[in-house]
């Protein structure tokens, strides 16, 4: 018999691993019989540390969070990892999920890894990745890492979704990723250059102090100044200088206005992927014949997009 | 005074490229001034032949993209290319347009290109870029390239609401980038290995083709086989091959019902992003304190994010 989400929820509470895979499976299929639950795990957390950790790929970055995961662990943390993944019939997904756990972090039950798909999930990533930082926190994990491996624009929102978010850089990477990083600079509350055993790392972090000092002056009244902290996950170097900034990042949230800023930015971007979730799964639902039937109408240009577009939101009253 | 986007079209329908560019901004800032006109817009379009082009970083896309246009344009076609670029305060946005404007393509009235940024934009990327193409088809190009640099789950959508989709490979790139790549394969219907001049382009090549054969077992019902074409933008190599396999799809597409298929499929896409606009843009316009004074609820933990959602929706009705 299938366990309710609501009678998991004691023993996710109790950190009860195959409780928790149980009810993260729920939340990322938008189940609507965990809602309830979801609801209920929502009230009851907040009490964990969530990083966001985004980068171009290439950065190292999949390496570099096994790394510091390790480093938060021998510091006596429980960590969660959420590594959002591109997926496919030919992949089976899951791709970094399972190169994590062949890590030397498997088989600590004081790491969690869970990888979630991007694709084909019903309802948004977004809101199925909050989720399941919930979920992690009310089963008491004390740091939640977000991965994200696209770099696409909900890739970025949802690194940015965390109380502090990591941008990963790397020496010897090409103009076209060079693009990218450009387009996520802006939202690091701390900057990491890994790979900085290489001798062109040195270059790179001038570079990006470079790009850092432009942006400064056009935002002026910040007053958290994104450190930049080199890291090796070859030689293990610069994680204790990252811990200490991801420490003092925590301490100037918890003793500024900014950290009220930052949950109630958190919470706003939350609510409207909710209900920009609960709005798509109801429309789908709801007008599936008049989807082909507009469709067609559309193909044969008899009607625009715009048209369409009013013509089935006017469907949607509750 | 400001010309009205009704004013305008006109001209853009003779191809005039300073109307076409007013136009192209109006469309994607979501201006609702111009909305009428992007509906007479749409009517008016579907005689261009819209081409997807996606791939990891670093697979040199962009440059392939520019030699493709270079020889299609030889043959004696208009086009149009959509880069779709992530932006941001630092790099001032539209990194790719520049880049590519800077050609050999520059100068030349039958080439019209266009940076769309991803960041800041009101109404939703794939809607925006959708309109972007009408406007381009009924100025009368040919062929509409839209490449996206960002690799995440909205870029590879926007990607396969296309005719044709290209997905770029290429030799000599990481884990992280093969984890990608796997992720997007399957929406090809031409995959491009670029870079073929390289000395492990031919292992690249052999290994593609291996992933290809598992997957088409997954699908035998499917009549369109994609082929692999190896392309080296360094020496010009093999984009008369590449011309060739896009005028076969063409056909195909012509001549059966995956056409029709196709197009349905892209008509329901369309159809579903514009919505999903519409409500976003009435979302924010009605509810700004709602959402404000919600947020504040939601961070003090008093309600949950679906209870806040549902709240949100009930507000919506016309």
């Amino acid at each position: 018999m299938r366990v309710s989400s609501r009678d998991l929820l004691p023993r996710v509470l109790k950190g009860d691993v195959a409780a928790i895979a149980r009810l993260l499976s729920r939340a990322e299929a938008a189940d609507p019989e965990c809602r309830d639950t979801l609801g209920e795990v929502y009230s009851r957390a907040g009490k964990a540390h969530v990083i966001g950790i985004t980068g171009v790929p290439g950065s190292g970055k999949s390496t570099m969070v096994s790394v510091l995961a390790g480093h938060l662990r021998k510091a006596g943390h429980k960590i969660g990892i959420i590594a959002i993944d591109p997926s496919s019939p030919y992949s089976g997904g899951s791709i970094m999920g399972d190169r994590i756990r062949m890590s030397d972090l498997s088989g600590d039950e004081g790491v969690y890894i869970r990888s979630m798909a991007t694709r084909g999930a019903l309802g948004g990533m977004a809101r199925a990745t909050l989720d399941a930082v919930d979920i992690l926190d009310v089963a008491g994990f004390d740091y939640i890492l977000i991965e994200t491996v696209g770099v696409g624009q909900d890739e970025v929102e949802i690194a940015s979704a965390s109380h502090t978010t990591l941008v990963v850089s790397a020496p010897g990477l090409g103009d076209e990723i060079q693009a990218i990083k450009a387009g996520i600079l802006e939202i690091a509350d701390i900057h990491v250059v890994s790979k900085s055993d290489r001798p062109d790392a040195r270059s790179t972090i001038s570079d990006l102090k470079q790009m850092l000092a432009l942006g400064i002056s056009l935002d002026a009244s910040a007053t958290w100044r994104p450190p930049v902290i080199a890291t090796s996950s070859l030689k293990g170097e610069g994680f204790a200088e990252l811990e200490s900034a991801l420490e003092k990042h925590k301490a100037f949230l918890a003793s500024s206005e900014a950290g009220r800023t930052r949950s109630r930015k958190i919470a706003q971007f939350r609510m409207l992927k909710t209900a920009e979730d609960l709005l798509r799964i109801r429309f789908n639902e709801r007008s599936a014949g008049r989807v082909a039937a507009m469709a067609d109408r559309l193909v044969s240009r008899e009607i625009n997009p715009y048209a369409a577009g009013e013509k089935l939101i006017e469907g949607m009253g509750a």
